[in-house]
């Protein structure tokens, strides 16, 4: 396996060139960080993004949703660009232009496949659960066929991208340094809060595992 | 004003049309709480998507970087789809089938513009820095004319789109609800972490107000 991609007229970075990372593990990680995503598709000529959530088995990450969905039906067997891109903080500089935030990102060009295999399907839905739940799926009610043909699983090899990273304090003009400004970061975390029991379970119901030790 | 955005061929949910929303006042407060934002290209017929953070004013939308940057060329007098999405939690039902997430998202349709105007475009940028910072951009280094060259502000007007949102727990289907299978919701919170400041800020600069009371 190449464990840095190659890069292309798509994946080039112009600017800051050394926030731009290509080796599949800074991918990876930043894929299994954040199933949050936006995939980006064209209809007649036009941009469309459209959030929704991913997870990578893999060099493949995959994401789903109804059959009949406009999203799916135009990424299947076409060109995407999905993207990830997580939030870590606001960095303040002395002046407007260094303004900056701290992220995460991953950017990934391809053309996006249909699981057509039912059994398949239903492989990669379970790990899809229990990727963010571990061992949730097989407590589940099993799913009915209908449900199953009503979603589609769409995946894309992960062969054509890139990672962007940005870390620290603000990089302000040498001359700037002398100014009463004050400049630095405020981080910014995503976190998990308790969780609230659904009304309707059984009395007695534990709280499983994968729900306690959950985190983002 | 019209205060509901016309429904379109692009616009129009085609499932869970209880979750669309097309009034103005639901689409400002989810931009509003979340720069973030996924802004959708078409370059040569292939999609692009590229994270960037996005500001509003009214009835339209802004978004600003390089003057390099091939996001903003190919984005400029161009078909874009701008999207913010934000995620509330992950909700844990009693089949995989109803799994789902909490999250408020918006998608806006349309064709950028380049704001040309240097004085224009320095306003657009100082209400971008105090729209995060109220009050920070007069305490700041004055932008240098070079800088402002080097940056591009490109608007949208908010004329096309759509928000979409879901809350609350699971939806299960009737008969399962008696099954012993735990179900709820694990809410996600986007937080603000202590700021941390620049080692080289100057002896006693104080912490501004917009600093100390910033939230997401």
């Amino acid at each position: 396996m190449n464990e840095t991609l190659d890069i292309t007229d798509r994946t080039r970075l112009r600017r800051s060139h050394e926030r731009g990372h290509f080796d599949r593990a800074t991918i990876n990680q930043i894929l299994d960080a954040q199933p949050m995503c936006s995939v980006g598709y064209v209809i007649d000529g036009r941009p469309f993004v459209t959030p929704t959530l991913q997870w990578r088995e893999g060099n493949h990450v995959y994401w789903h949703g109804s059959s009949a969905s406009r999203a799916l039906r135009n990424a299947r067997d076409a060109q995407v660009c999905l993207s990830v891109a997580i939030l870590d903080g606001f960095v303040l500089a002395r002046s407007g232009m260094h303004h900056s935030v701290n992220s995460r990102s991953v950017t990934l060009f391809g053309s996006a496949f249909k699981i057509e295999d039912p059994a398949e399907k239903l492989e990669k839905l379970g790990r899809f659960v229990d990727g963010l739940f571990p061992g949730r799926y097989e407590t589940l009610r099993s799913d009915h066929a209908q449900d199953l043909k009503a979603t589609m699983v769409l995946g894309m090899e992960i062969s054509e991208g890139s990672a962007k990273i940005r870390t620290g304090g603000p990089k302000d003009e040498e001359e700037d340094y002398d100014l009463p400004i004050w400049a630095g970061v405020i981080p910014v975390h995503t976190t998990v809060g308790d969780p609230i029991p659904d009304p309707r379970n059984i009395d007695g119901v534990p709280l499983p595992e994968h729900v306690q030790s959950f985190q983002l």
